[in-house]
């Protein structure tokens, strides 16, 4: 028998990605352009809102032209926003290093998984072959202009280059620019699509986009105020396994379970540590760091399993709150009818998350053949793959004739889901996993505005038929009084303004 | 203003998905119990058919009592297979570190990221704190037995036993036993849907599953060939990125370009090289170390508008076989009709695949109310998110009716695509994305085995009206006969035999 000897190999995580860059939404060109822009704005919104600073998002992709006659392909994107920049030793690292993040925390935030910007460095570098360049500055005396490249096999920034110029007026940003092979045309409807949406759940942005052919998109701020800024939180423990205990253990400074339950879980106070310490069968007075495997095991257990401890606070997280979102969809839909509502925090695995949920008739609302859904998660529009997302799945199911609408009707349905931990299926975030406690929080909103649009347009109906009604009272009662007078041999003609106005009255009480 | 600093931290791909196990297929106990026997049948088919071995593969899942009363969802899961085998010095790094892999070549496999063992091997580590034992031989004198942990901080394995026996009898394979926390009860019906579904694309598999209460399920060998094993290849020109050709241009030992073409590209000859460098405006006699970096990419886009180059052959791919796959199909699902194709080599962006397709008809076959669907990617049964998958919106956009055939009768597609690159939604491998090229092949391939379920149909209703008359003749032949011989005065009632057979006969024709 003949056994093939197997060839082993390491592999660097820039090298994985580079191998799977599918799975990170650069399949082909058309959806590499998509991407590119959205994982840069995403980062801007990300160094803006969250740290109080209203954002200014300047877009531009422009065709590189000439170069051997093959350019018309190739594009330069340059992504500047007014952000709070990144401190000068770490933009190599934070741009061109896989896994080196600031978001790998227990905050909401609008990236994950930390590889984004790089992944669309990545792909622009193995399809041009020319260096990013990144400005940044925090505000400090200086800015910081490098540029760089990605050492793929190892993982590691390569520094081409690097200037220093005074920051005279103190601004802080960042401006990334990059050089890539994509397919705009094709690309074009998903990506201003994805701009209008990402203007409606951040109504609080400007963004201006500059397309290939230099039309510009503008979409302007309308509200001043921001959404409360998310807070890093501690672990809940109905989230916690058994790594990240040991974790936990590795670092802390408490000497007793008691302290310990206290110091490093979310809304854990003495009175839920005792009970719950006595649940788990563990000492007040034990000493964390000298718990033994089994019992590690044992406590992570008892955490998942015990009923007691507060649900997940949703102080941590930052929605949208009805009145941006409210301010978002009259803005770029300017329907005749809106309704928001925001659903109380719930939890699932000890991630806390709000489910908001908005609803919008008429104006400039898209007439489809299927219902219109907008998707929207940590404030990012989803714009791919829709039938694979928990949001279709519930509006499918959805019986809409009991609310007076059909598949036709100009009626959008928007769902925003904030967490710390968004359910996603993909690296690529396009899908969100239907979780239980999910799902049935964006049925019960959707119910809830659904309700809403079912009574105005039942009342609008109502009115319609009354005013056909008062039409035709106002077309015969003149003529049966000017009948009525010259049978009873007046001249005069009594008025009829009264009967009609009690008439319309009737209707309105 | 308050500008918050960023925390930034560079995490480990341990634990990039140890963070992320979600997108890995590991989002809840259930789906974790199905996702771990998943990905080590899928080893341990890996490491049997491609080198030539018939699989023999044992799984049980035991469950874990006792232990602190919170036992019941802990499961030990123990795989054995007769594989090629590890050697010794790989085994640590092979199932405790990530992106460490025989896997990351050119040639067609069922694992492709390199992470599924490795995966669920950190699964039970943070869910049990438990240690996974590997037992190996590559039928060498020595049997390895290895006890791991894997430093999810520091991507490294942690050796915490190493035993080595003799190997007397000169066994060869791989045996994994690891604990787990999940929940059997829910994900039973998916393990055992994936089970069967393994053993009709895998006919050559014996598979032996001993589920939690002793239960055994028995899939026996019912043909004793394998698939023609799958090559390692050269990437197709097509296919070809700048970081692809710098890695090449590196290792290479060609002196001209012209040499280089031929070497180290698929299917290219001294012909198609010329051409090809006259096209792409590069001289036969250049060095390829002496591009410049802004050659590389005009060679690159080259490579890619070059329309000349051969097709990728699909030579270095190991579909099923219309034989193989008509035996897997006869044997689990028994059905009174079976078609099968195979269809010709086609390509997407330089990566070749086949398509294969099966239809059954009755027998066994479950009656579903929608369309029943196997779906399978390089031999594997993907039983996850059948709507978000591109066979799923193919068979759903056809129009059975014209087959005769409806939902709700006991008829089932199979689909099986195999290539060197699938084409991947998902890190969890559920989902194939829908590329022009793929979809078009799938189309075809149902479209032509639906023809023939058809036609068995049409014929077999035909028949049975046919019947139905021959017994209206066969009834009413005799009394007429009779009555017509006493009409006659005859005694002797003359035989319809001949008239009834020839009647038969005429429908048979």
């Amino acid at each position: 028998m003949k056994i093939i000897s197997q060839v082993f190999q390491e592999i660097s995580p820039a090298d994985f990605f580079y191998r799977n860059r599918e799975i990170a939404g650069f399949a082909n060109p058309a959806r590499a352009i998509f991407s590119a822009i959205r994982e840069l704005v995403e980062n801007s919104l990300d160094a803006t809102e969250p740290v109080g600073i209203l954002p200014d998002i300047y877009i531009r992709l422009s065709p590189v032209k000439g170069e051997g006659g093959e350019g018309e392909n190739l594009y330069v994107l340059r992504v500047r926003d007014n952000g709070s920049g990144i401190p000068a030793d770490y933009v190599p690292l934070a741009f061109c290093q896989f896994l080196f993040s600031s978001k790998y925390k227990l905050r909401q935030s609008r990236g994950t998984f930390g590889l984004g910007g790089t992944m669309t460095i990545l792909y622009g570098q193995i399809t041009t072959n020319k260096p990013v360049k990144v400005i940044s500055s925090t505000g400090s005396q200086k800015i910081y202009e490098y540029t760089l490249m990605i050492d793929i096999e190892r993982n590691r920034p390569i520094i081409l280059d690097r200037k220093i110029r005074e920051n005279e007026r103190g601004w802080h940003g960042t401006i990334v620019e990059l050089s890539l092979e994509g397919d705009y045309i094709k690309a074009m409807p998903k990506v201003l699509e994805y701009l209008k949406q990402t203007a409606i759940v951040n109504p609080y942005a400007n963004i201006i986009f500059i397309d290939p052919r230099g039309r510009l998109y503008k979409f302007e701020r309308v509200v001043l105020s921001l959404p409360p800024q998310p807070k890093e939180t501690l672990p809940h423990p109905h989230g916690v396994d058994v790594e990240m205990l040991y974790r936990i253990i590795r670092v802390t400074r408490c000497k007793t379970l008691l302290d310990f339950m206290q110091e490093h879980f979310h809304r854990v106070g003495k009175r839920i540590a005792q009970r719950f310490l006595e649940f788990a069968g563990f000492p007040e007075e034990a000493d964390p760091k000298s718990l033994k495997p089994e019992e590690i095991v044992k406590l992570v257990q008892a955490m998942k399993s015990f009923n007691d401890f507060l649900p997940p606070d949703a102080d941590c997280l930052s929605p949208l709150g009805e009145e941006i979102l409210r301010a978002g969809i009259l803005k770029e839909l300017e329907p005749e009818f809106v309704d928001v509502t925001q659903r109380k925090p719930s939890a699932y695995s000890g991630h806390p998350f709000i489910i908001e949920v908005g609803i919008a008739y008429g104006g400039k609302v898209p007439v489809r053949d299927d219902i219109l859904l907008y998707r929207f998660a940590n404030k990012i529009p989803l714009v791919y793959d829709e039938s694979g997302d928990v949001s279709w799945k519930i509006v499918k199911s959805i019986d809409w004739r009991k609310y007076g609408l059909t598949p036709g009707m100009p009626f959008a349905v928007l769902v925003h889901i904030c967490s710390t931990k968004i359910p996603w299926k993909t690296v690529g975030k396009e899908m969100i996993a239907d979780i239980p406690e999910v799902s049935r929080e964006i049925l019960n909103g959707v119910r809830e505005v659904a309700r809403q649009l079912g009574a105005y347009l039942s009342k609008k109906e109502r009115d319609k038929r009354e005013k056909a009604r008062l039409s035709v009272f106002a077309k015969y009662l003149p003529k049966i009084a000017e009948f009525s007078a010259k049978l009873a041999g007046r001249n005069e003609i009594p008025s009829v303004e009264n009967l009609l106005r009690r008439a319309k009255k009737i209707e309105e009480d």
